[in-house]
C-alpha cells in the first residue's frame, strides 16, 4: 500500500482491542458503503470512478490540457467549495505554491469565483492584461452566485478581447451533462462541455473533470493521478480493518473523538500541501458536521506553525487530535554548508539535507505532542508525485465515508449549506424572498 | 473608536448581567496589567508602544525603506512565528495575496525561513534569479534553527552576487539591541541594525522594527499604522466594559469558553486578511494555551469557506463560537452588469457591487449561524487602510492580555514551544543531547 497508517504513537491512547471492538460496525457499515443501502447512497460514484472512468472524456480533457498550454497564458478557473479546492489543493502541491511566479511551460492558473470581492477580482483582471486568456467554468447547476458572477466578468473579457466567435474555443464549460443553464449555453455557443458526475459530490469530485481539466493544465501527469487512486481502490475494498488502512484511520478518529476529542488537526511539514488541508478541511468537515456531530477539521504546516499554534497543542486545553501527512522523501534537496565561524551554532548540520533537519523535527513534534498528551495519528506516504496523492485523495475518500457512517450521518449531502444562501438571497431582493426579506430586515433592526 | 464591539447578534446567548458580573474582574486584572503586577509582567512594552516607539529608529526604518525600494527587486524577509506572521499579513491585508504578481514601484517580498524545506528555498531562490536582492533578517537570538539556515543560504547569495562588501548595504538585521550572535556579526560586518525589543514578545512584534521594516518596504504609510495603534491606545486605557470594546470582546470570549466553546474562529469575508487570520491564530492561541486552557483558535475566509466548513459551522458539533472582522467598506468597487439574456438568474444583482451582495452574504450567515446555535461575535471595522489596520491590531492586543489573565494564565510567555526544539536537536546529534538522543531514538523503534 502507498498510504499506510502509522499507529505507533497511538499506543499510549488507543488500547488495541479498542480497534477490535469497532470491526463489527466497520463489517456492517462496509457492506452498507459498497451495496448502496445506506444514507446518501446516491453520491458513491467515487468508489469505482478510478476504474470507470469515462476514457473519451478524459482524452478530450488531455487534449483541452495541450490546447491550453500553446495558446493560454493566464488560465481562469472559476468555481467555488468542490469545485475550486481539489484542483488547487493538486497545482500547489505537485508544483508550489509559488507556481504562478515560477518559470515554466504551462500558463499561470488564477482561481476565481470563489468569493465575492470586488478587489480580488479587479486584481486578477489586472493580472491579465497583456496575456492570452482562457477560462474553466465549473458549475453544477450554472447559477450559484459566485462563479456565476465571475463568468460574467471573465466571459466579457474575453468576448471583449477576442470577439464572441474568437472567444469560443477559449471558454471550457464543466458542468451538468445534460440540464442546467450552463448546458444550454455551452450548446448554443459551441462551448467545449465536461461533466460534472451526478453521483459523486463536489467535495469528492477532483478526480473527476471538475479537477482534471485545471490540473492538466498545469502539467501534472493525469494519468499517474487516476492509476494511484486505481492503486487505493485495489488495496482499501477490504472490511478488515486490520487491512484496509484508510477504515483504520477512520477507526482511530472515531476513538479519539468519542474520548472526547472535539478537533483534528491535520499536519504536514511540506509547506505545498496548505491547499490539501483546505481540501480535506471541506471533505471532512462537510461529510461530517450535521446533526450536531462531527470533528471540528483544523490544520497546520509545521514548523511554520510550531511557532505560533505549537504553544497551543503542547500545553493549551486538551481538545484536540494531530493527524500528520508524512512525506518519506522530500520533493528536491538544498544542504546546509559550513561556515568558517559558526556563529549561529549550526555548524553540527552541515552536510544535511534540510529534509533531514525537517524529518527530525517531525520526529521531535510528534514525541513532544504525544508527551503533551496530544494523540498524534500519522499517515505515511512515500513521496510526493502524482500517483501517491491520487492514491492519498481515494484514501481520504474511503475515509471519510466510513467515518460518517461511524458518526451516524449522511456522509455524501450537505444541507447546511442552504441557510446562508437563503438569507442572502431575501436580503438581496431576489424574487421570490419577499416575505423572508422583511423578517430578516427586522431582525438586522432596519 | 474606529473599531467596534457589535454583541448585537449574541443576545440569544449572552444576557446583559453576564457582562455586568466580570466587570469586577476585569477592572482587578486591568490594574495588574497596567500597574505590571501580573504573570509576565517583563513583556508590556506594546502597552505604550504607539506613543513611546523610538523616532530616530523609526526614521532609519523609513530611510532603509525608501533605499530598498530603489536598489531591490526581491526583497527576502528571513523570520519565523512573531518575526513573519505580523508584517506578511499587514502587507497582504494592505496590498493584496497577489501583492508579488501584481505591478507595483515596490519589490517583490518572499517571507523565508519560517520553514525547515528544501523546495520552498530553492524556488524563491530561482525567484531571486537575475533580480537585485535585499535581505531583512529577524532574529532576537540569532540562532533559531529555521531563520539560521535560510540567513545562510540568502547571504551566501548576496555575496556571491555582490561581493562581500557589495551585500553589506543589502543586509538588515533586526535583533537584539546590545547582545547575542546576530548583533555581534552586524556589528563586525557594518550591517544595520533594528532592534527587537526586550519589553515586547514575538507575537506583540508587529508595529516594533521587527513588522515596521518590511511594511514600510511594501509601500504602507507606517505613519498611519502607528497613528491608528495610539488612538487604539488612547481609547482602549478605561477598565470600564461599557468604555473599552476590547475588553467587551475579552469577555465575552471568556463568558462563551465558560459555556463550554472550545473553539473561537476568527471569520473576515476579505480574501486579503487570510494571513491575518495566522497572526492573530499566534496571538491568541501562543498566549492562552497553557496550563490546559485555552479557546483553540481557528478562522475562515467567507464566502469561500462557506461552501467548505460552512456545513459544519451550520449544523455540526456545537463546539465553536464565530468572531467576524467586518469592514464597513470594501477597497474597491467592482459593478455587476447585466446580461440580455438572464441565463445565470443574477440580473437582479445588476447595479450592485460585488461588495454590497458580499455584504448581504455577511448579514445573512450571522443570521443563519445564530439560528444555528453559534454565537456570533461582530468587530466592526470601518475600513482597510494603514491606520485602521493599527488600531485593529492594538484592539487585539489589549484584548488578548485581558483574555488570559480572565483565563488565569501567563499570556506573554510560551514555555512549551521549547519541547519541540529539544527533541528536534537531540535527534539532530546537537553537541550537548547526547543522553536525550538515546532515549528519543528508542522511543522511535531505531
Amino acid at each position: 500500500m502507498s498510504v499506510t497508517f502509522n499507529g505507533k504513537y497511538l499506543a499510549p491512547f488507543i488500547n488495541a482491542h479498542e480497534y477490535d471492538a469497532l470491526q463489527p460496525q466497520v463489517t456492517a457499515l462496509h457492506k452498507v458503503l459498497r451495496e448502496g443501502t445506506g444514507l446518501g447512497s446516491d453520491f458513491r460514484g467515487w468508489i469505482e470512478l478510478p476504474e470507470k472512468y469515462d476514457r473519451e472524456e478524459f482524452a478530450r480533457i488531455k487534449a483541452a490540457a495541450q490546447k491550453i498550454k500553446k495558446d493560454t497564458q493566464v488560465f481562469i478557473v472559476i468555481g467555488i467549495g468542490g469545485s475550486y479546492l481539489g484542483s488547487r489543493a493538486v497545482i500547489e502541491l505537485m508544483h508550489s505554491p509559488f507556481y504562478n511566479s515560477l518559470k515554466k511551460d504551462t500558463p499561470d492558473i488564477y482561481f476565481v469565483g470563489n468569493n465575492i470581492n470586488s478587489g480580488y477580482l479587479n486584481e486578477v483582471l489586472a493580472l491579465c492584461e497583456g496575456k492570452d486568456v482562457s477560462v474553466n467554468i465549473i458549475s453544477k447547476s450554472g447559477t450559484t452566485t459566485e462563479p456565476s458572477i465571475a463568468f460574467r466578468v471573465f466571459r466579457a473579457l474575453l468576448e471583449k478581447k477576442y470577439g464572441k466567435d474568437g472567444s469560443k474555443g477559449r471558454i471550457y464549460v464543466t458542468t451538468d451533462k445534460a440540464k442546467g443553464t450552463l448546458k444550454k449555453l455551452a450548446t448554443e455557443e459551441g462551448y467545449e462541455t465536461f461533466v460534472v458526475p451526478d453521483d459523486i459530490g463536489g467535495r469528492y469530485s477532483v478526480l473527476s473533470a471538475v479537477g482534471l481539466l485545471p490540473i492538466a493544465a498545469s502539467g501534472v501527469d493525469i494519468d499517474e493521478l487516476m492509476a494511484g487512486a486505481k492503486a487505493a481502490q485495489d488495496d482499501l475494498a477490504s472490511d478488515d480493518i486490520a487491512k484496509n488502512d484508510s477504515y483504520k484511520y477512520a477507526v482511530a478518529r472515531n476513538i479519539l473523538a468519542r474520548r472526547g476529542r472535539d478537533i483534528e488537526i491535520l499536519v504536514s511539514y511540506e509547506p505545498a500541501f496548505a491547499m490539501m488541508n483546505e481540501w480535506w478541511k471541506q471533505l471532512f468537515g462537510e461529510s461530517e458536521g450535521k446533526d450536531n456531530k462531527g470533528l471540528y477539521p483544523a490544520s497546520a504546516i509545521f514548523s511554520t506553525d510550531l511557532h505560533s499554534l505549537g504553544q497551543f497543542i503542547q500545553q493549551g486545553s486538551r481538545t484536540m487530535f494531530e493527524t500528520v501527512v508524512h512525506f518519506g522523501q522530500a520533493k528536491t534537496s538544498l544542504t546546509i554548508d559550513k561556515l568558517d565561524e559558526d556563529i549561529d551554532g549550526l555548524n553540527f548540520l552541515a552536510g544535511k539535507t534540510l529534509d533531514y533537519v525537517n524529518d527530525r523535527a517531525f520526529e521531535g513534534t510528534v514525541l513532544a505532542h504525544t508527551d503533551g498528551n496530544v494523540p498524534n495519528v500519522v499517515l505515511e506516504v512515500p513521496k510526493i508525485d502524482a500517483h501517491e496523492i491520487g492514491y492519498l485523495i481515494y484514501f481520504f475518500w474511503n475515509a471519510c465515508a466510513m467515518s460518517g457512517y461511524l458518526v451516524g450521518i449522511n456522509p455524501f449531502d450537505q444541507p447546511g449549506v442552504e441557510s446562508y444562501k437563503k438569507n442572502m438571497f431575501a436580503l438581496l431582493g431576489k424574487p421570490g424572498y419577499e416575505s423572508e426579506k422583511a423578517v430578516l430586515e427586522a431582525r438586522l433592526g432596519r
